[in-house]
Parts: C-alpha cells; sequence; structure tokens
C-alpha cells in the first residue's frame, strides 16, 4: 500500500470503472473549448482586464476562503466577507467548500502517506491531477469537520454549489463583456474558459510542485517545500514549507518581500473591520523550526569534511621515542599531541627559524601565545597533523579549547 | 599600554618631537599640489587613460608585489615580474619592500596589540595615516625578515629607492604626457599626484575601513574584516577577515563573484610562466573557519529565543494531583511532562473535540502518532506550555527526541 503506485489503477478494466467522469468532462472540456474560442475570436483590451480580475477574484475564493479561512480557520470573516468567497471560490470551479476542505484537512493530517488524498507518494501528476481523475483506492484519512456541517454559508454553498458554478464561473463572465463592450463571447471564453483553466492548473501546482521543489526552511520531516513560482501563481499560497509547519497562521509566508497578497487581502480586511482575530504561530516557535533547519544545513557540511584523529586512533608515544623520532622527522608537541609537521617547516607564515626551533620540543606554550597566539585556522591546520599521543614524563599545559563548545540544540521532547 | 591613546602623543610637545616629517611632506605635499594642479589644469582624455593605468600598475606593485608577494611569500615569481612589481611598487611612493614589509609582518604577527604598527586599538584615524605622520611610544614588535635581507630584488629596490620613487612616481608620466600628446604637466598632476594619493588612501583603507567594517565569515578573534568597499577600491585586499586568517593564501577571496584582481593577476603571470607555487590554504580548513562562525551566529540566535522550563525547574506532581486539578484546568500529559493547553483548544489545528478528549490524560500515544504525528512546531509549542512533571503511577513511552540533537563542533584542540 506504500509504494509508487497504490493509488494507480492496474489494468485498464480498473482505470475505466474509477474514472471520475464529471471532474474529467470539466477539466478537459474547459481548457478545449477555451483554446477553440482563443483561436476563434480577437481578444479586445477591456476582455482581458476582465479575464485578469476575475483570474485574481476566483482565485482569492480559493485561497483566502476555501484554504485560509474554511480548511484552516486562520482567522474570522464577517458574514459579508464569507458570501463574497463563498461565491469568488465557486467561480473557480473546484468544488463546493465542504468537499474542497474536508479532503484539504485530510491532507494536512495524513501528509505524504497513503490516507492522503493527493499524497505526494503518488507522484507529481497524481497530485497535480490525478487524484482528481481517477477515484483512489484507499478512501482519503478521516478529519474533523463538524464545524464545516454547523456552518450556514458552507451549507448554502454546498446546497447551491451547481447554481453558483454555472452563474458566476460561465454566465457572468459573458454578461458583463456582452452589455458593457458587446463582446459576450469573447468574455464567455477568455474570462470564463481560459480563466478558469488557468486557475485551476495554478492551484494545482500546489500539490505538485510546492510538494517537490523548492526550499524547507522550516522543516523536512514531509515533502511541502517553499517554492517561489508557485507563490507567484496562486497568490502566495506556494510558501508551502512554512504553511505544513504553521497550519492556522493566516500568512504563508513571513518575511516582507514574499509574495502573499492573500495575506495582504485578509489583513487589508481587518482594517475594514471585516476579518478579525487573525491567528499568528508564535514567533518564537517559527524561529525555532528555522534554527533546527539551519543546524541540520551546518551539520551536513560539517560531515562533508575532514577533521583531525582522535586520540582514540593514534598510537600513544613515550617522550624517549618522540625524542628518538624527532632527529629524522619534523616532530613537535602540541597540547600533548605530536604532529608531523615536514609539509609545513618552508610554508610556515611565522617563519622557518621558529618552527624548526621547536622541532622535539612540546611547543604548546610557544603556539598557545609564548611566541605567537596563533589563530583558529592555525590551530585545525596543526590538529591535522596528528600522528600520536604523548603518554608521561611531560606536563601537559591546562588549555582552553580555542574553538568553543557550542550547545546549539536544545532537546525539549521527553526525557 | 593597552588603551587607546597608547600610541598617541599626549602633549603638543610630545607630538612635536615625535612628528615623521618627511611622510608628513609626501602626504601632505602630493595632495596639495595635485589639487592645485587639477584646478589649473584642464585634463585631456589621453592623460585621464594614464593616469588610471598608472594607478593599477602602482597598487598592484603593492598588492601583488610588496603584499602578496613579499610580506607573505604567498607565491614564488620570476625574475623578471620581481622588478616589475618591485618597480610598480616603488612608483606607489609607500616606502621601500623591506620597511614595508617588515611593519606589515609585525602587523599580522601582533595584530590589535600595542606592537602592532597600525592597530586597531589606536582608532580608524590612526590606522588610515596617524601611524606615518607620528612615531609611536612602543617599538612595533619584532617579525622575521631574514628571508627580505636575502632577497636581491628587495635589498636593490630599498638601495635605491629614492631614485626609483621620482623616476617612477614623478618622472615618468610626466615625459609620457610630454613626449606622446605634449601634457608633461597634466601627466605631473594627474597621473603623478592626484593617481598618488588615490593610491595612498586605497591602500591606507585596508588598515582603516577593513579593521573596522564589514563581515567576519572566517573569525572574529581580531579585527580584520570581509569589507567589499575596500576590496573595490584596492583590487581585492578589502576582503582582510579572510586574509589575516589565511595571510599565506595567494588569495584573498575565494569566492568567483568576489572581486579580487590581485588574484586573477597572479594566476594570469602563472599561466605566462612568471608564477609558481601560488599557495592555497586547505579547504578544508577553511571550511571550518567558515562553519565556526555560521554556529556562533545560530547560537546567538539560539539564546536570544524562549527555550521551555527544565525539569528542575518544574513542581513534580503526582497522579492522582494531575487528575483533581484537571477537572479545573486544561491539563494533558506527555512524555512525563504535564501541560496546561487552556489557550490552544480553541486553536487545535486538528479539532478542539480530539484536544478535548485527552484533558487529564496521558497523550503522549496519541500525540507522537497514535492519533497524529506532530510536526516539530507542535512539539515545541506543547513544550513551551509545561507547568510540571509526573511523578510515579503512569508508565512513560520510550520515545526519540524528535529533533535530532547534532554535534555541531568538533574540538580539535587539546584534550
Ligand atoms: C611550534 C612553534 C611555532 C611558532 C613559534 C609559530 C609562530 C608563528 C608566528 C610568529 C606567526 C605569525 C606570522 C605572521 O606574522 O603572519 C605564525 C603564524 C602562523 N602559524 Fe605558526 N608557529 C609555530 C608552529 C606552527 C605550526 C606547527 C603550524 C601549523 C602546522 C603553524 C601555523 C601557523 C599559521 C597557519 C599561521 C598564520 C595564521 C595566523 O596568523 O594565525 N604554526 N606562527
Ligand atoms: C493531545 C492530543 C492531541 C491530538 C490527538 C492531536 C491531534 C492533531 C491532529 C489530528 C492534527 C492534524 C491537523 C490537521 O489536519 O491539520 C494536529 C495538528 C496540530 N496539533 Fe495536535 N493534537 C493533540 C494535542 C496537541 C497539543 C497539546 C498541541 C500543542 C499545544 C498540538 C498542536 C498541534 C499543531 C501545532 C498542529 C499543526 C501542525 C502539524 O500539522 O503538526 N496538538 N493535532
Ligand atoms: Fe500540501
Ligand atoms: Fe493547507
Ligand atoms: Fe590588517
Ligand atoms: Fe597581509
Amino acid at each position: 500500500m506504500s509504494t509508487k503506485q497504490s493509488q494507480l489503477p492496474t489494468s485498464p478494466q480498473t482505470l475505466f470503472s474509477r474514472i471520475r467522469w464529471f471532474n474529467l468532462a470539466v477539466l478537459s472540456l474547459t481548457p478545449s473549448f477555451g483554446v477553440y474560442g482563443a483561436c476563434t475570436r480577437p481578444l479586445v483590451w477591456q476582455t482581458l482586464i476582465l479575464a485578469i480580475s476575475y483570474y485574481f477574484l476566483t482565485l482569492l475564493g480559493i485561497t483566502a476562503g476555501y484554504h485560509r479561512l474554511w480548511s484552516h480557520r486562520s482567522y474570522k470573516a464577517s458574514i459579508p466577507l464569507q458570501y463574497f468567497l463563498a461565491i469568488c471560490g465557486a467561480g473557480a470551479v473546484q468544488g463546493s467548500i465542504r468537499w474542497w476542505a474536508k479532503g484539504h484537512r485530510s491532507h494536512h493530517r495524513y501528509t505524504d502517506t497513503e490516507l492522503d488524498p493527493y499524497s505526494a507518494l503518488n507522484g507529481i501528476l497524481y497530485c497535480h491531477i490525478g487524484w482528481q481523475l481517477v477515484k483512489p483506492r484507499v478512501k482519503p484519512g478521516h478529519a474533523d469537520t463538524i464545524d464545516l456541517s454547523n456552518d450556514a454559508v458552507v451549507q448554502w454553498q454546498h446546497q447551491n454549489y451547481f447554481v453558483l458554478v454555472l452563474i458566476f464561473g460561465y454566465i457572468l463572465p459573458a454578461i458583463i463583456g456582452g452589455v458593457f463592450w458587446g463582446d459576450a463571447w469573447g468574455a464567455f471564453y477568455y474570462a470564463g474558459l481560459v480563466r478558469m483553466t488557468v486557475v485551476h492548473h495554478c492551484t494545482f501546482a500546489v500539490n505538485s510542485l510546492a510538494h517537490a521543489f523548492g526550499d524547507a526552511p522550516f522543516d523536512d520531516k514531509h515533502t511541502p517545500r517553499d517554492h517561489v513560482l508557485t507563490a507567484l501563481l496562486t497568490l502566495g499560497e506556494g510558501y508551502h514549507n512554512f504553511h505544513h509547519e504553521f497550519p492556522m497562521d493566516y500568512r504563508n509566508a513571513i518575511k516582507w518581500y514574499q509574495y502573499d497578497p492573500t495575506k495582504w487581502f485578509i489583513y487589508g480586511c481587518q482594517l475594514f473591520g471585516l476579518a478579525s482575530q487573525l491567528r499568528l504561530f508564535p514567533d518564537n516557535e517559527i524561529k525555532k523550526g528555522e534554527l533546527n533547519m539551519q543546524l541540520k544545513k551546518l551539520k551536513t557540511t560539517q560531515d562533508s569534511l575532514v577533521w583531525p584523529a582522535s586520540p582514540e586512533d593514534l598510537p600513544i608515544v613515550d617522550w624517549e621515542t618522540f625524542q628518538r623520532e624527532s632527529k629524522e622527522r619534523h616532530l613537535i608537541v602540541v597540547s600533548g599531541f605530536i604532529h608531523d609537521i615536514a609539509d609545513f617547516v618552508e610554508n610556515h607564515p611565522g617563519g622557518r627559524a621558529l618552527i624548526v626551533s621547536q622541532i622535539g620540543k612540546d611547543a604548546t606554550a610557544a603556539f598557545f601565545g609564548g611566541v605567537y597566539d596563533h589563530s583558529n585556522a592555525a590551530h585545525n591546520l596543526l590538529s591535522m597533523r596528528r600522528v600520536g599521543v604523548l603518554h608521561g614524563g611531560v606536563e601537559i599545559a591546562k588549555i582552553e579549547p580555542t574553538i568553543p563548545s557550542l550547545r546549539v540544540v536544545q532537546l525539549d521532547v521527553s526525557t
């Protein structure tokens, strides 16, 4: 059940019996007639403006309404705003709020598992559109939707869904174009069908692109990613790594320079008294997520570097042996380790003389400031030249480590 | 001796007795006559080109010659290249190689101490020019310069320094301008005096600006900083944090997009067989420096955040008390901690019902995947709501910490 194919039909017969004919019709006929219209009708500028405005309004119905308001309850909307968003969302023709939000809550609760209705397990094409065309083998996981059942606007929209879709998805654009600039068919094609196709695939990109490409600045446990292109297509919904980590936050992006117009819209509504109780995840906890991811990155860097040999891996050598071998090799002792610095004698920035004078000796004090207080880089370089650990005989200076031991992770779970 | 004033004269008398008259004359008369010339002579385009070329050549004498070749021996130069650089450097009029490199080695060896001839301790003005105008109270610290005493070109340049300065600093530009486009005075003023003043202050900026402003991506133990503006003024010498940490590296900048034309020049000379043995600090050790600085930054972030209470700071509560208090408060147990989630019940993205059903219970299993496998963010949020530690009675599930404990620092010094 957990393989890539789990949601996909295995034979033509199964496929046929599981096709969602209605969805298939909408998602194939809309673009087909749209393309036909675009090839046969010239695009006048008033229709272009209508199509663009209609793109923004209907997509906003999905992002600010279906998604952030009803799926996640990330803010409270006044009744007029609720009706406005319910109608705009219907114009996007992506199912009723009730159906959409239920599936979306499943998606959050069961992300990347076979109970997720558009699980990234099934490949990018399935996430984008496949799940809408073919019934899944496994029913999507259960999610709590009592609040939606008790919501008057959600119920009203669900009951009148087909009428609303007809009027606001198809007919209204044609009426506007016909009445105001005599281009009913053009408006129907461009602001109706073409616009709807664009809104569809932009929305779908959140499930496909933003679960496959982009950065994970907050958590990489699951597939959601912050994907700028998707954000540009979807009024800000592409910052999907943030969103899955902090789903009840009314924002999908937190940096001022990130494109999240849905957030700006909700914030604007608050200024006009139309929205309230905008929910924010505490900044302190958001920063912890970022910190953890940055640490992970540094851990990767750390693991990619070569570190000095640890004492356990080195031979233990006594002072006499060290003295004897120093006659043949360029050995010096620093901090209890024996180092072979043959390759460095001629390259020493402090000069050849200083370093040669320390061969066969304990140069700890000289190295740690007695002669020169060496940089971290010098300490790192030296430690890579360890060839042994000195045993007994020489008093080892008590030295503070140069690189402070940072306690970088606070464990806050269990124990 | 370690205060900001240590190198500065205390009374007018002392000041007067310590002035370096020759330097003062050069560093004040050159700009004065330069400004006079610029006000009285129009600038013709040939002279402008000469001045700019002369700026590049003489500055290169300092950066590729005085600094990277002779002060740091970061590569080997063929004899023709040595003479070329020695002559160009003389044209910059900043003292002989021998004098310059000796002081510069002191500067590296005793950076930021009173033995540093241009120590940042003494303020930015002193670093920029003050140290050249007034003798220091404390003699600069000793640095090994035997190699320079044994260097034929260095000795030749030192012995003929004043002749070289006269010819290549002042007379040659005038001759070129006079012979080729009849503008001897213009070339003297612009390509001689004005150009020299610019080269002076650009070079000085490394000691002033690049020890005061900019980033410390490799080490912040001392004042040197990577300062882009200074790099633009000085053919790449402004990446001074890198340089002080890795002084024997022929590069001052390692990223391809950073402006370090001196490095490009040396590399080019190698292609033509004029330079060899270009020294590189091992990449592995450079990355360790960067890693350590990045960790320091994250440590600062970590310290600025509020972390959950530790068990020692919480009351120990038994199961019966927990049960009793849960009747009045929204208490749940997860991982042995008691949490008060009153403020979260209505905000829970998993719904009110699920969370309320766990009040007065041990919700560890539910929270850790039994019902929902919560994100890191949820764990962080929960841990901030700790109000007690549960004592006895309930078996605590053995749980892996969600945030992995990264061992981010390898101590490579001592112990
Ligand atoms: C053991 C006796 C040593 C003495 C007395 C000594 C002394 C010095 C001095 C005086 C400098 C300053 C150079 C300058 O003026 O720029 C210096 C720099 C340096 N030394 Fe050593 N050194 C010793 C050993 C080593 C060893 C064994 C290594 C590494 C294998 C090393 C690595 C370096 C490095 C990388 C620098 C340049 C970076 C910096 O300024 O900290 N030294 N050393
Ligand atoms: C104790 C019993 C709990 C249960 C059974 C439970 C269940 C759930 C479920 C099913 C979800 C998925 C929501 C969705 O569909 O988007 C969820 C999300 C979440 N829960 Fe809980 N929860 C519990 C307690 C808590 C507590 C005490 C906190 C914090 C104080 C918390 C914080 C969160 C957060 C932040 C999320 C959203 C982030 C994420 O998807 O991981 N939960 N919870
Ligand atoms: Fe998602
Ligand atoms: Fe969502
Ligand atoms: Fe410096
Ligand atoms: Fe230097």
